[in-house]
């Protein structure tokens, strides 16, 4: 039998804020060795199975958190995996780094911040030696599978040692995923740029991942406090808590004060790559008022939070000053928040959008400390009316330019995507990036299929994400119940990434991953053998099952009964049909008359054999 | 201003067990006349929306409960708007009908049942004189347009009086969707078979609605009680809750004891057509006992049934006994009820199923009422790994077989369909269903897209639906979120049904329904000129579409601000891009300069546009 593991165990009360720590139900951390590096351990979760049911693998973003052998504190960090592997390619330097600045946090100059310092304990930021380029994709054309690759090989591959014995059955659309996930092919896939491993050499803390169209499908959760409402040790929470059921990249949106301390906080803290959008933190520098951004204050945000180790920026460098008035014959007009900074920038001053016309030199910084570019849709549609028209499909064209001068710089790149746009409008959005942006990974907001469910819109949008997966789409953007309507709380994170999840799963299977049937095929095998407890655990959420499961059949005996609360004890569907399955095995005709003899027992105790009442009223 | 109606009142406790009734936030209930047959006036809902917004109209199933100019009283049932109809054709005659026996309740002799029989007040059935048939069918290929049928052309048009001005837009896959319904579109759809309109003439109480792939797609909420839990006022409620949200039609899945008079409760109070499945209650009157199942038990549940007022059947016709060994190999067998039940009997007794042999016989019962089938998919997969196989086909091809001797009776029919297919397998399914069952309507339990997520499998099938809704299925049959773990309780019911409902919206949407994008357009609208009470009264959920909005911004003025919790004051993309609305119809150039001068208003106060103070910290 299983042992029940407790879920979501606040850390010990020694003082320190506490996050959700603890393995999900059943669950173990294992750590799978690399063979090129052997200082690789990469990490993977075991779900154990009841009965002689092999254990299953599954890809786990969690961290060290969930992890009971290791100690968590939030006010250290987690352990610099990574650092040992950064240094000693002996091509980066230590640096004095930018001092904090009072409006770095929104505070005047002599103003104290309200919101507890992260204590960086003397570590100083890195940054490429001069002359040097630091990124994954640098390394990639220069033929050099780093440790970085060869974790995410391993990890994509989900421990399999070789491709053996699985049947390819799923239309990927030109898509080519491989049977099995070599370190070459990663290296190959990044050089290519129809991959990135968002990397900063400043955010050791990191577990590689990689996004591409020929990688499992990922997905990212938003978190971030907003000038209205949150808080430092509730965005960590958020961090910690997204991850914990499966976001793959966390984005930290916040606006408002303190928010360099707040993303210090977070950044230290995160097993999965940070992404921020810094034109959000540049506005606040100057109050506010878009027309008053510049090019300098830009810059020197950027480099602010590479040296904090954000690992990927959205910088919204295709809203052009032709495409503003594109927009206002809009439903929504413009509805990115970076997108309508820079539409006022450039009406303001009737000029070319300054991220567009200082993209080399933007480029230079990222590649000083491998970020990676997420290339913003400022202008993506906020309404069905509005998705695939000009302004949008323009900004993308502009985004492919951009892709091939990132590129010329080795900067890792992938794009965003909408937004809101109806089904049979999505494909197009799909076909029209690859082709203009040259295979570059796509990164979708949804996209939501109609804009009339607000407090459903993490299922508009979930059923545009999975179709758009499916075409290609490399990292799908959740969108919690709030979406249109308020800031999402803990509730509302863990339902978004866990929509966010069964979309991107179902857009493996349907793209013909090898391998992502096995926990399809696990679960309903549990189904069909009533392990309630298995299918429970290999579910997405196994704390949910379990409630829904016990509010019609509370009692423990339930759990092992050869019936649920929807058919009850006399219709269960599954049951009949494994005696069918005894037919059709032992031959029908000499079955028939043996059947009525024991026609009586509909389940029977998994232990004894024996016929055992309903276990419940 | 709008008045703010008051949401989900109970009836007054008059004794009376009481449903939810009231109209919805802002809404009206209006009539629409027919001209061919006056005496017809056609339900709809008229959502008011502030500033001068014209009034939104809306496809409404909630029946009379949310007429707040109606009193309803679930003892007596609702008015019987089709009675005259009926009678006024001079075919059908009040018969004696089958008296109810013990054992149609799960009652031994003598026994007396614990739940309140209904009182139909002397009210006698109805059935087809001899020798007429009358089905909607019949009557469509005599030619005849039927109040029926005028009711739903009004119905599908929303009250639109021409097909004025719709730019189409969609792709419908061969679909022959029109600009605007006619009475006569309505006779020849059902005529060709393309369509049903569920309504047997002893459930006059039923506003007709239609079931076609050229109409609106329409969503199916299943209730029922089960040996397990539940109770009568329990069902009648969530009959009448899961119309409130927007089911279409409702399946009684009622097993175990008091079937019969749960059944009469439900029909008598349902605006909306009711499905069931027959075979449940034929094996509660052989004990929970398939193989003791006999022809003659069965047909006289169908009758019992029938004079009851059921206006479809699921019937398992297509499980044949050389099917059956298909399924031994299977990871999850048979999971429908219904198909097991069969699977069941016919190799107990290794004969074919009688559903099969005895297929003109049903016909005959089924047109003397206007009973119409839905021919169940006794074999459809229940997991990924069993989509599409050969059982599942199989049946297919003779559901098409069968669909051909249902026409040939003038019985209206509609194919049910799975199940668990991943996305690139949906599809396959519509196209086949379509060609071997001559387009006859196709009714689809989601289908689920992956199997890992128990306890979200109301978003795992939105998918499916919403994709197999698009590529033409008429009719999507809701899943909750306690799918494969428990009975829905209210909640349950509400959440599957408005998830269903945003999947069947996303399908017209994407099918090029020429009105479905009024209601799109209207919520974005509202959206960006931030009238949040009119965005919250457009969706499909005012109530919890406005408890989120007050989870983060409570205060009433927080309603009327120009911006939202998500960014905040001075982040508004939506503001921001009204001012690059007016820059460019003023001419960009000259606004460039006075731009400056205003720029420090954000938001200002609708009424009277002055700069208001944030409304909330």
């Amino acid at each position: 039998m299983n042992v029940i593991t407790p879920v979501g165990q606040p850390a010990p009360a020694d003082g320190a804020p506490s996050v959700t720590t603890g393995p999900l139900p059943s669950s173990r951390k294992v750590y799978v060795q690399g063979t090129l590096h052997p200082e690789v351990a990469v990490a993977m979760r075991e779900i154990d199975l009841s009965g002689n049911e092999p254990s299953l693998r599954v890809y786990d973003p969690s961290g060290p958190y969930t992890d009971p052998n290791v100690k968590t504190d939030i006010r250290t960090g987690l352990n610099p995996l990574r650092h040992k592997w950064i240094v000693g390619r002996g091509d980066v330097e230590q640096i004095g780094g930018r001092p904090t600045k009072p409006e770095d946090n929104g505070l005047k100059q002599g103003e104290a911040s309200v919101v507890p310092m992260f204590d960086r304990a003397g570590r100083k930021p890195l940054r490429a030696k001069p002359g040097k380029n630091v990124s994954q994709l640098a390394y990639a054309r220069a033929g050099i599978i780093t440790q970085e690759m060869e974790y995410v090989a391993i990890r994509e591959n989900l421990g399999r040692a070789k491709a053996a014995g699985f049947l390819r059955d799923g239309e990927s659309f030109g898509a080519a995923i491989p049977d099995y996930v070599t370190p070459e092919f990663v290296r190959d896939e990044i050089a290519r740029g129809r991959a990135i491993i968002p990397a900063n050499i400043n955010h050791p803390e990191a577990e590689p991942m990689i996004i591409g169209r020929n990688f499992l499908v990922k997905i990212n959760a938003n978190i971030g406090n907003s000038a209205v409402t949150s808080s430092v040790a509730e965005e960590v929470d958020k961090l910690v808590w997204s991850t914990r059921w499966g976001a793959d990249t966390v984005m930290d949106l916040s606006t408002g004060c303190n928010i360099h301390t707040i993303r210090e906080w977070i950044i230290r803290n995160s097993a999965v790559p940070i992404g921020t959008v810094p034109i959000y933190q540049a506005l606040e520098k100057v109050n506010g008022k878009a027309e008053d951004l510049t090019w300098e204050i830009f810059r020197d945000t950027l480099i602010e939070q590479a040296e904090q180790g954000v690992d990927y920026f959205t910088i919204h460098a295709g809203v052009l000053l032709r495409y503003v008035p594109l927009t206002a014959k809009r439903v929504t007009g413009i509805v990115s928040r970076g997108g309508s900074i820079m539409a006022k920038w450039c009406l303001s001053h009737h000029k070319e959008n300054f991220l567009y016309t200082h993209f080399e030199d933007i480029c230079e910084i990222m590649k000083a400390y491998d970020v990676s570019f997420s290339l913003g849709d400022g202008l993506r549609p906020g309404s069905n009316a509005d998705a695939n028209d000009a302004a949008q499909l323009g900004e993308l064209e502009t985004l492919g330019e951009l892709t091939q001068i990132a590129w010329k710089h080795d900067v890792q790149t992938m794009i965003e995507g909408p937004g809101h746009v109806p089904m049979h409008k999505i494909k197009e959005n799909m076909d029209l990036q690859l082709k203009v942006c040259g295979e570059a990974p796509f990164y979708t907001l949804g996209p939501l299929v109609t804009d009339i469910a607000p407090g459903y819109d993490h299922i508009t949008s979930g059923i545009g994400a999975a179709m758009i997966g499916w075409f290609g789409t490399a990292m799908l953007c959740y969108v919690t119940p709030k979406e249109h309507l308020g800031l999402p709380d803990r509730d509302d994170v863990k339902v978004g990434v866990v929509t966010y999840k069964l979309a991107a799963h179902a857009a493996d299977l349907a793209k013909g991953h090898p391998a992502a049937r096995l926990r399809d095929d696990a679960i309903s095998k549990a189904r069909f053998e009533f392990r309630w407890r298995d299918q429970f655990n290999i579910g997405l959420d196994p704390e949910t099952a379990e409630k829904f499961h016990d509010q019609t059949l509370p009692a423990e005996g339930a759990k092992i009964a050869h019936f649920c609360s929807m058919c009850g004890p006399k219709f269960c569907s599954m049951k009949i049909s494994q005696e069918v399955r005894d037919f059709a095995e032992k031959g029908m005709a000499e079955m028939s008359d043996t059947f009525r003899e024991k026609g009586g027992a509909i389940y029977s105790d998994v232990a004894t054999g024996k016929p055992i009442e309903a276990a419940a009223e």
